[in-house]
């Protein structure tokens, strides 16, 4: 049985309690983006409920022209106004160099990815470079707030990083 | 009070009960790709404890070059083996064209987004659109499953699409 599996097994009991359908805009307007990391339940740590938010996820939380993309769907057509940077603390993204990765697939497969792998040295430095891709694209303008953040995974904590 | 001052004092609740820090390798080996959609709250859906999948989220739960980008890391530096695909019902995505929503823009602020926007008209299409990308991918070999589901938010429950 595979782990698949096994998550749908739960997934049938959570249907069982399931109450919808919920509305299609999220009822509080905001929009996150954060790491994909294993340990950040983004509904838990931010005390989100069913509906209220966007979470856009990837490796590292770093901006793309993909997040730009889901933000400028986020705002544009579904009306979300705040944004909120999470990075966190023993990123996997703070372990490698993009010459690194990327050579060690060309090395393998022979094809060098043509994307950047976007790892980062400094934590806080990456949420700024974060916050000032969005500030930088013409096509996430709607938001009236822009917050980046560093959740601790020892604590549970997010502490901000100033812009 | 923003929303994200309310969310930032539930996080301080949340670490009060806080237990940590977990290992950064995902514990069971999954990577999940799921809409940004605010009604999808993938850990719950699918009995995720903390620490156990990575967890990536975009407009829509499509494969992009970022996609593939969080896929590569996950498998290569992270060990995950199998990837979970989560489209939903009621989607964003099927409510608008590639074509209008950059025509939208660009008659707005005189400047085409160069990405695609990657709307989609039919779910299942999209899942097996998902799948095939992710096969076709030279960066992204390491997974043992790969299967794709639509995640229906008037029941709560994961139909799994023939790939």
């Amino acid at each position: 049985m595979s782990v698949t599996d096994e998550y749908l097994a739960n997934n049938a009991r959570y249907a069982e309690t399931f109450e919808g359908p919920l509305p299609l805009p999220p009822s509080r307007h905001v929009a996150v983006v954060a790491c994909m990391d294993a340990r950040l339940d983004v509904y838990r740590i931010l005390g989100l409920r069913d509906g209220e938010a966007h979470v856009i996820r990837n490796a590292g939380g770093v901006i793309t022209d993909d997040e730009i993309r889901s933000l400028a769907i986020s705002q544009r057509l579904l009306g979300t106004r705040e944004i909120i940077l999470i990075h966190h603390t023993d990123c996997g993204m703070l372990t490698f160099t993009d010459d690194g990765f990327k050579q060690q697939i060309q090395d393998e497969i022979g094809i060098k990815p043509e994307w950047a792998a976007e790892a980062f040295q400094d934590l806080d430095e990456d949420v700024r470079q974060s916050l000032r891709r969005i500030e930088a694209s013409p096509f996430v303008t709607r938001h009236e707030s822009l917050r980046g953040f560093v959740f601790d995974v020892a604590t549970g904590r997010l502490a901000e990083v100033s812009g």
